[in-house]
């Protein structure tokens, strides 16, 4: 069985990278691929690294109504377009699985981080939040998917176990690194090379809208509210998301062997989910579906660490698309996808 | 049919590379791989990013005896150790894939650019030069493939339909940029990131070993006698070959047409080389087997230039030699490897 | 008055460094430059930058003896060379400027931390702790200096003010991240650029010896004890420390603005530290011995942060120890420093 | 004696470099900043570098009349905007020193390569070339002076000695690598991290604009044309540029002792250029005003290399126009200028 596919967006980093990814795929084929300022360009000029795979394929404007009938429809869209678009196809397509972080939110949490209103409050409802390991059994009875965003799947899968085995206080501190992709490939000053180069920065501090879905989806597991203070950072590279979370002990006689064996426990069916010993750097997923986490307990300071390294554009948003889209057509979900990073 | 391998010279750059695209490979099955060095440490240690693929393989010593009977096995050794190790397995295996520069060059030539006699000449010829655009008929009936450099492989696919038409004097120019893992993980001052990082650097300036390579490919291509200058580059980046060359017209009233023309006839059914009009960067190629390759003519300085961009780890080193590798099986060619990038 | 200045251990990062601030200032006369193993070899050999200001100079072997009478002596040896050579000069000369972790904490404290025992005990009273901004008034009637380490300078100066005004509680999460310039020169896997390019991976998981200097200077400013869990990270750039700071508020009622106040009282008359409301990131700070930090308070989670960013081979080492010997020696600190970052 | 100063166009990497250096100049007043779409901003928002040296420092929007009287005017406009700038201020300042490409060439040239006529081609006349070491003589007597672009600087540097003494013929090839910085602070797809990073591409093939200056500075050592074929190539840092340049000789019995002596014979004199024997790398002279050259002739193939490496924005840019204020104004060139790069 093969499901004809769109890729609406595609002229972005997350787009781009899931035309690599379906590149790989037999059970999806492309058939249209949409791109507003870019239409009618070969894909394979914007992206010479796809022209082995879609040859002299072109972008086209984006129409709802030329899409209708398309089993899955990837949304790629820059953020808050979603929220136009989604309406006229949710009901004429198989199944949209969203990238943006139009519907990852209720629409009342959405509008307090987002500062504006939403604009297909109706429509939130329709999309389950797509971070695999924990909304699984969600995601099988949902027609569309809402993509996690790259930060709040890299600090939830870090903290998942130890907040669902009510091992931690219910106060996170995520510290991340980024590299550049997760900016996209619009223009802005701070994605420059001779800015971002050489140079690490904080941003976003206390208000990164990220930090709404961290809480969501900790809270989730926990059954009970979390509080999350997110901090990240830009670091001189292109993919690549480390989480460094640090949370306070809510039980005594913690030790760093059990919070590894809760993580082992609860990742032990998770193909994409290695409990590491030593913290792997992100290089280890490059190019990968993989998370690699680890944890440790410091009797001195009486805290919890846990770390998490996951490339931003595949585990971070297109791969893990794919992997929804694998489980909502009941395909293994490593179909198409690899747990094995490009290194060096 | 699936083929017993091993991987010796496992813990360098081109063998975990190796390991990396065989994981993706149904047509070979892992069986040994060796590292001196790190023997009993587990691949996972020293590459986090292979252990969804080998779990808790471990690296064995190197043992010839161990080896017989093995269908194909790739030699990833450092240099000058393939020459001593090849003889006590070359009856006893199927194929050997020898990675390294020790069968690449007949002995007399080997002697004068590697400034030392060849320790096993008479193996020499049981090794055809893999590659594989330029000489695949002698490949398909050889028992064992010596792998082209990285540079000569840039260098040669670049200028190799140019020389192959006689469009060209017979003197090319050749300069040429690498990434760092061209100079593989051993440990060296010029390899440390503080060193490598904000620099481009001209080094082994006029007596490059690569430089026989080059010579040798194209003029087996022209037939006869071409010599090339080359010159190549450090640059900060880990993985990449961008070839620019320059030669003197051989023939009067070129065009850059005529030369893309003739670069698109000469690897029509080419699978990973691509013509392109404007000049790929080699980020367009990262992780793939892909080339990419282009042409011009300038008429005002009368000079012909060719350029190519590749990855040296996979079209310029471990995914040429799986290439090979299904040639030698009679597999296509571009089983378990692929021609699209990873971008950004 | 000009000072005749020894730097001994000058083949490494720190004391590169040292020479490249020394050519700048006009009050130090290089007399000596050692270096065990390069001993023999020009300084441009092996830093071509340094070619116009040292010319010919050669490193000479480390002689005790040779150095006494000498102004001035900057230590810059692998660790714990530097607890040997020290009682030999350290009567003959007139100051000893320590730019190792020899001779930065009390015996007991160091045999903690390092896992043995010290091995000039006696000497580390001699040795007032470097960190000007924080330590001044010793370091001003000390005879000897030992610098601070890189990461306790960004921590130490993020969260002094705060901690010095008992603003948060005595307990900081210390989470940095570092270019590759602070592992040294010396030959390192982790150190290749092939493994740090791309990456992003933390370190020293609980146990990082730095964390020992940043609880004695936030201790020291405090007036009682301050604990510290510190986690390092790698990230792809060479010079640069950020240091991303967490603590919880000890009093009610703060806010962003009153802790930027305290910080600017803090430093008001700091020549080298700039209290700015927006992060700074590493490359405001790239060459220069500026530092620069600001603070938030997070009324959400109650979280107060505090962020530093300095480069760590000036501000963090080399920068800081030529501030010092102008302290010495009654020269205005700024002497031979500038403030004024390279950027881009 | 210090000398009123403006940077006009202040905002882009060129003027920034420019206060930098003056920061550290005595000679040097800064008394007026400009930036058109920045007017009102604090320097220290944009480069939070600067902080130390410029404070609150404002941008003002341009305003000839308000620049009268001023000693130096340093021009870093965007391309096209001095040509219209210029008539303004030429005759009310003391001297126009352009940092932009306006002024490099006469008006005949200028439009053969840029393809536009020249908007102000009665002010061509004057503007000396900048290029210190191959036209200080017409610089000391000139009013204004032009900066010459940074490939033309290195590429220039790098043959003129070999061309001066008619040892090549007078057909270079020229292929040089940039850092990213040379693209200036506008925004670009090409110019954003993602992009650039692990890349390196060839651009502007056959046609960059900077080949004219080469024609012309070496056809003026030469005393006879000198042709350029030009091959520019990004790199993943943000300053150096590193020009790999090849030739024919054009006597016989050539040798890279001979072309070495010549190369130090010619610049016996030069305080920033230095002939080295091994080829150096850009970062031996990142941030410097340094430029390091060599030379080599291989008697194999008959050719002629030489290679020169600087840092675009200081002897390619703002240290060399630095180096030219120095020159108009009687003081010695390297005040304010140092020949000492930041290594590592």
């Amino acid at each position: 069985m093969v499901y004809t596919t769109a890729v609406v967006g595609a002229s972005g980093y997350t787009g781009a990278e899931l035309l690599r990814l379906l590149a790989g795929h037999d059970g999806f084929d492309v058939v249209s691929v949409t791109a507003a300022s870019n239409a009618g360009e070969a894909v394979a000029n914007l992206y010479p690294s796809l022209r082995g795979a879609y040859g002299d394929l072109r972008y086209a404007p984006l129409d709802a109504d030329a899409l209708a009938g398309t089993d899955v429809v990837f949304c790629a869209l820059p953020h808050g377009e979603s929220q136009k678009f989604v309406p006229a196809v949710a009901d004429t397509v198989g199944h949209v699985i969203d990238l943006g972080a139009d519907f990852r939110l209720p629409p009342d949490v959405y509008a307090e981080w987002y500062g504006e209103a939403h604009a297909a409050p109706d429509w939130c409802d329709a999309f389950a939040y797509g971070m695999v390991e924990l909304y699984r059994d969600t995601m099988q009875t949902s027609r569309h998917i809402a993509s996690p965003g790259c930060y709040p799947t890299a600090v939830s899968l870090a903290c998942a176990p130890l907040v669902a085995a009510g091992l931690v206080e219910p106060m996170i501190v995520a510290n991340a690194c980024s590299g550049l992709s997760g900016a996209g490939r619009g223009l802005k000053t701070t994605s420059l090379f001779s800015e971002a180069d050489e140079n690490v920065s904080a941003y976003g501090l206390l208000t990164h809208r990220h930090t709404a879905e961290m809480e969501q989806a900790l809270s989730h597991v926990a059954g009970s509210n979390v509080s999350v203070l997110f901090t990240p950072h830009l670091v001189p590279m292109t993919r690549g998301i480390l989480a460094t979370c640090y949370a306070r002990p809510a039980v005594s006689g913690l030790s760093t062997a059990q919070l590894l064996d809760v993580m082992r426990d609860f990742y032990a069916n998770e193909p994409f989910v290695f409990v590491v010993e030593e913290p792997s750097g992100t290089k280890a997923t490059y190019g990968s579906n993989a998370v690699h986490v680890t944890a440790r307990f410091d009797a001195r300071t009486g805290s919890v660490l846990a770390i998490a390294a996951l490339d931003n554009l595949v585990k971070g948003a297109s791969g893990q698309m794919l992997q929804a889209a694998n489980l909502l057509y009941g395909m293994p979900e490593t179909t198409g996808l690899t747990s094995v990073g490009i290194t060096p």
